[in-house]
């Protein structure tokens, strides 16, 4: 505590990212990044704004972005918010839509900076349990609420829900916004930008960090009916002017113009992690299904912190969260096959399966 | 308005950033941006980040780079916090010092995001009145209120304040964060980093955008107590894990790694700011003193707006805000003495002088 801080700050318990290890010859499946590099012409396009035009601003307003992305789901450029990360975005979309008088809604079990950036904003929230299946059950979003947000697939447990929950949930809530964070979408779920144009209070989040192998670059962006979007660039313009650098810019653009890298890589990330579920069930692992770059699993004979730890002594990382349902749980990056294949030796070894 | 904007978004009155026009061959003067390039190291830093690597996070702490800038201003390294440019890193201050029972003191004429901050946040202000020169009156910023922001050297009249009226600013008010925002200080104003370890309530911030010609790459950061940037990290960490991507912090650290270019760039931008001004006043131009990279000019005869305008049809393009009190002044961005000749011939012919 210091005496100079405000109320807001000393209130704040801040959200803890996965760890970012500065050694090497790790095998690093903690935080979800793509184990395939970016598409070429990103690296390309980088260096080619890499100049003396460094010295001027960006474009506030991104409008190249805005315009490949907006090219990319069928929609208009008003219909597109873009940020630095879907993290920044997301926090925009708490202050600017979902603060209001009544509670906003998400599970019990989800991505953990929801409930940060409620505290940092001074948001009420409500925490709808998942069932026993660790799955979204939609019938408990009903009743009055401020607004709802929805990771699907969900994090951290990988579970995705099929379009018609998404729209139920639109139909039970038209009177606030509803969130869907699209983090992982690309790797299994159906993403509910088809439905942007019935339903003007949905908001759609997704990333460059996951499956366009660009977690370095800090892009994210949203997608929804224009006044919601309007909004959202009201609290940008409130905050930072100018959010996404030249090079970010510029390397975003070009990812979106390779689609065919971006299908081949999701499409090898699913494979390995279908081939990852069948070996770590084959270990006596309770594997979750999953629809993302990431599989959520335990075993009921090896505690999950000590797995965990033993990993890490043969140097591979995974993520672990203390927290109640779960802490029995590790979540599991989708690496290559070879990252994979050794932490199922590891894990054999471990386990004595 | 939209039917699920918060009331947040509801009362803002969003920062309209200079114009950034998407066409060639301008003189463009209107942004305070460098005229030199950044640093040669910096670009072919740029360029050895711009790798596969990039599909992994960046330090979320941005260790190097706060390493660098401790180094650079003889600090500790908690005593530095970074941002997505130094607007990211206001806006942090607003909410985590700043946001108090009392309102926040600022000048009546000073950079136009602050008030919109405080709407953000919901935060009360008073301005306090430049005197007659459009001087800082350091008098006024005594009595009860919840912090000071002030910039030096203000803009946009780039008028500088000399460190020993910062020094009785901080003694006036040693309850409340004092902000000292130094933008523009390496164009000839004294930095308060030397007051930092005297007074625990001062935060300095500053940016890479203008001395160090990286208006492109978004990197700004603040300086101070440690308990002070904790507070900050404890809202940037409520906010957005990953501020700044891999490419800004190489390119930053290379930027404090060439010392000897910076100072020369900063020495040709005041050298072009004294012949700029002497060229002014020489068509009749009241130009006030100035410690930045751009002046701050009237004309007695000549309405600011129509010469803002006639610049414009020569391609120039200068700022001017529409505010009470200075509404007949210019600000113009020094650039180099081939852009400020440029300058001057046209408002020779517009002017008749």
């Amino acid at each position: 505590m210091n005496r100079y801080w405000s109320e807001t700050v000393r209130g704040l318990s801040p959200y803890v990212p996965g760890e970012q290890p500065k050694i090497d010859n790790l095998v690093k499946l903690n935080t979800n990044e793509n184990p395939y590099p970016p598409a070429p012409g990103v690296l390309e396009a980088i260096r080619g704004e890499t100049t003396e035009a460094l010295r001027r601003y960006p474009d506030p307003n991104a409008d190249r972005l805005k315009a490949a992305i907006a090219d990319h789901f069928g929609l208009a450029p008003n219909q597109v918010f873009v940020g630095n990360g879907s993290d920044e975005v997301l926090a925009h979309a708490f202050l600017g839509l979902l603060k209001q008088q009544g509670p906003v809604l998400f599970p019990d079990i989800t991505y953990s900076f929801y409930p940060v950036y409620c505290r940092l904003y001074g948001i009420d929230f409500v925490n709808v349990p998942l069932d026993a299946d660790f799955a979204v059950d939609i019938a408990g979003y009903a009743g009055r609420c401020g607004g709802v947000i929805l990771p699907n697939p969900n994090a951290p447990t990988g579970r995705a829900l099929p379009l018609a929950s998404i729209e139920t949930l639109l139909r039970l809530q038209p009177d606030v916004a509803v969130v869907i964070d699209e983090a992982y979408v690309d790797f299994g779920a159906d993403s509910a930008v088809s439905l942007i144009d019935r339903y003007p209070n949905l908001l759609v989040t997704q990333t460059l960090s996951k499956s366009r192998s660009l977690a370095g670059l800090r892009v994210g962006y949203a997608l929804g009916d224009a006044g919601l979007i309007e909004g959202l660039e009201r609290v940008k313009n409130s905050f930072n002017s100018y959010p996404l650098d030249r090079l970010a810019i510029a390397g975003a653009v070009a990812s979106f113009a390779d689609d065919a890298y971006f299908r081949e890589t999701c499409r090898r990330i699913v494979a390995s992690r279908e081939r990852l579920a069948q070996a770590l069930a084959a270990l006596g692992f309770e594997v979750l299904p999953s629809g993302a770059n990431f599989v959520f699993a335990r075993h009921p004979a090896h505690d999950a912190a000590g797995l965990q730890q033993a990993l890490r002594a043969r140097r591979i990382i995974v993520r672990h969260f203390t927290l109640p349902r779960i802490e029995q749980f590790l979540r599991i990056t989708i690496g290559t096959n070879e990252e994979c294949d050794t932490l199922v030796a590891a894990l054999r070894d471990i386990t004595g399966a």
